[in-house]
């Protein structure tokens, strides 16, 4: 992955803020073709803010899930000057900030992993609605886990990310908010976190962004269907990575590689990831298929993020300390 | 999970070291009922020796898989003085060195995330036969990968455990030393390392302890079937929790407690890890089964394990630190 | 389901034919919202022809799957008057005839459950490129396949079927020709066959319906990819029942009715068929939702259409002799 | 697969039939070595009975599920002389009948499709325990259904078969009388009925043929997880063919061949079922491998059997008249 842009620090001269701020009123709950809130530059940085996976309509106890009129509104989309199918995105998160002071859990239901959902159906009653509120303390960086049905509290330390980042769909699709796939999109990956640079296919022109779902913190899997859900105030830097075209999602940071499959079950998630590292791995650090599948068995790693909803992820990385360096 | 013995150092007055070498001629192939190759008290320690998954034949370039006699051969069994079904087998890991110079890496035929295997056969072409050699460092505490198909090396960590570890199955069962199951078996945890105690169901009167299939390190998934195959020596102190009765195998440590998941496809294995974690949560820290789920959603960690023999194992544990004090 | 409509003879006295002749300008390659190629009124017969699963580009030996344009053109949309999210689509499915005298087979990259595909890839050698030519005689309704590999052709029994039927999918979203869903799409079900109806969820005003990859004969599963693709001259009529919704597509005839899932695994694409025939026994027939369980599990029908598609397909069906008079 | 001996009546002047009644006090509960039942030679026909899969104990309303001592009694073994390993046992079933006048279905705790298992574990309380009793009338060789929570009965044709027929598995392992694999055992195949034809592996000396859990009728899948389970009198001829190995059990009739899979997701068992009748065809019928995929992709026919033991059934079948003349 060439990220040149990055490191020709006197290209950013012409770098360009673009803010804007998102409501209710004008958020998506599809990555397809819509009307651009705003076009950025290549290099440009983009300040902006995203609601939570509920539109923040869940504020106190006694709110209903009812009371959500869609999961996971997006901010956006964004275009962005210059991309074309077959390029690839590539986006830096700045930073990340939850935005407000309070984080909501729930059973949403059609999601989790110990319970019966839309995709594997059931015969049983479903899970009670059960709603959690998690204090956020900015000074101690932590949110607080309450027990519903004991006195148990606990802090959790913050690690504010996307769930949902992604562009409009290739073959002219378009998809829901809470589905990931190879636009990105509901991935509920850590990974979305400052630091990190996120690759996606550019797959229309302007390759259309959308970010939303903040998630404040969330265990592998996300398994009872929520992370701790809020708005996120964000800063973000784009930039397009000409000719150069990947087929699902990638990360990475100065430590290591990361790639990413999302489908179901999760066998096949973990395939489509570790096919991808090995072909990045291939063609941007040489080794030989056979010889970087069998490095990967020896020290790669994986990141279960979640396994609920449509779609599973998968992201499977290996440190760049394992490498050869990086061809020219 | 009471682990009182591990509490009253006064009673290790009687711990004795029960010392056994295997060879090649006395290893089995199954877990199940057999003849011990030495009986052990609770509290005692086991000084042993495994040989590596291929019964240690694959020694220097042109040697060849068709010279393997079996998978994993294990050590034992061991029988443990009054173990009895429905109680638990505890067994603390408390050194495991890897026993001799070389690790060994192969496409072992059958197994494999990225290729076909027995359990998920297709038309293609198998992958060619292949072998790595990995010289091991004790010095520097490294193996090394050298590619086949280039001149790059690159030293890696050594993390030494047992591939293999497990008891006599129930209900009369005996099951080959490629699968892991409910009996623990060839689970391909790096959990099962110096530092860590494994709890196992017992089955049968003196449980019959198996150990074999040494990993020098490997990388999460196994995914190209297998790790840094190596003979181990090995250090266990072993012990019997009267009355508990667990149904999977179960990891502790000081610092979290982790439930193991064995079946495929990993959305099940998943499963299974986790619904042990929450019953094993609300059994032992109180909390409900539904705050133990939410919670879990936010701060769970998964090791999945290896996603290459006939089962498929993922680990699910959580930090002690965020959790209630343990109950009496 | 009440298909009143089809009861009352009365009626049709307005019944009209709408014609529509599709060609390879104006064909569609995702279902979703469109431009209608015609309006039809409840209880009209829609007169039209589909091209094949390759836009009719695959004629003679020599020809390559690299000439197709895109796979699974669809013919449509229909927007049917009346129609409204929250209704009920009913195609009564009069008369598939195959448009033609060869039908296509064909290893299409990406598609197969003996080979690795998109979204289960693997690091073998993709399968040769193999198209089979299938002459189709009307006289005897046969297809002959004719082995590349030796001299053996045998004669297979001609059943036209619709591999695409769907309507536009809810919320806002498009989706690919070569997906099976809730809006139906890709199912490869040899049940979109003449003599059956088929129930479809309206998800935007006019339901817009969707139809196309024409099948003179598949095999159960579809397992090299394809059927024997064929363009196809088809008569169907459409009905709406009105505020009656639906969450999969079903279908039904004099003898029984079938619920449809589609998703992967195969295990969760099975749950979603059973738990919606469970729920329509219930609801049309009367019976408790554990008694249709456990009757199902004496005398339930499973047809597993496909495993080649992104999302798999399983029909769930009981004869109606089994079960109570429908309600009233 | 030459089944020779079916075809040379003279060779049938030695034919014994051995009788052997079972009882609860002398059932098995696992496949694997046990002392032979009975001796019998190839050709010989064994004349026995099987309990039902309750062992006989649920008799009456008000009968609980906690009354079984255990699932699946088995009948046997019997040893088959001159049977070894590599060899290829023949089971014909000549005749089955219902032992009694009662059949029984339960939702038997663990099993299920449609609910949480054992290996599917969730966060749900169980389905509540329910017996359904089944008269049998011979007369009109029926089952009659009668509904728990309502006054609607209706009668089931009966289809005898053998829930469980299964030998020793190879390397030394013993399976319980739940689990379906490569040595046969709890298919809950409709297939082992009269005028079939089963072939299993001999993975050691005599095969020891064991047989269970009868059914009088079942639908596509078991998906409650149970049958119309009844003890069974039954007249089987067995017969081995020497040096034929088999990896997975297969049948076969006049019309058609059959291949079996058996493990989790329905994925691979799929996969499993059918890259053995692909090696079937090619090995019996000399079409290539992929001439053989493309033609099953044509006129395949796939029975799910059951997806509620721990392995999952596929049996994946061909009509003969689409194959070219068995090789000599």
């Amino acid at each position: 992955m060439r990220a040149l842009l990055f490191l020709l620090p006197t290209l950013m001269a012409a770098q360009t803020t673009v803010k804007y701020h998102a409501t209710i009123n004008d958020v998506k709950y599809v990555y397809g073709q819509a009307a651009p809130v705003a076009h950025v530059k290549p290099g440009d940085v983009i300040e902006t803010n995203t609601l939570d996976a509920f539109g923040n309509a869940i504020r106190k106890p006694g709110d209903k899930m009812s009371m959500v009129k869609g999961d996971n509104p997006l901010t956006g989309p964004f275009y962005i000057d210059g991309a074309q199918p077959g390029d690839t995105l590539a986006i830096k998160i700045l930073d990340l900030q939850v935005d407000g002071t309070q984080g909501v859990g729930a059973f949403a239901p059609g999601f989790g992993a110990l319970n019966q959902t839309n995709y594997t159906p059931m015969l049983h009653a479903p899970l009670p609605e059960k709603i959690w509120f998690y204090p956020i303390d900015k000074a101690s960086n932590t949110a607080t886990f309450k027990a519903l049905d004991s006195n148990f509290s606990v802090k959790i330390p913050l690690h504010p990310f996307f769930g949902c980042i992604g562009v409009a769909p290739a073959g002219g699709e378009a998809r829901s908010s809470v589905v990931p796939a190879e636009f990105g999109g509901n991935m509920d990956a850590p990974e979305a976190s400052a630091g990190n640079t996120l690759y996606l296919p550019v797959n229309v022109a302007g390759a259309l962004l959308y970010m939303g779902d903040g998630h404040a913190a969330m265990g592998d899997g996300e398994i009872a269907g929520t992370a701790i859900e809020v708005p996120l105030t964000a800063r973000v830097q784009v930039n397009v990575i000409k000719g150069r075209k990947i087929n699902w999602p990638r990360f990475e940071n100065d430590a290591s590689i990361m790639a990413v499959g999302a489908y179901r079950p999760l066998d096949d998630a973990l395939r489509i990831a570790f096919t991808e590292l090995v072909d990045w791995i291939h063609k941007d650090y040489g080794l030989s298929n056979l010889d970087a599948y069998e490095l990967l068995s020896k020290v790669a790693r994986i990141h279960l993020d979640e396994m609920v909803d449509p779609n599973y992820v998968v992201v499977a990385s290996i440190d760049k300390k394992f490498l050869p360096p990086k061809k020219k």
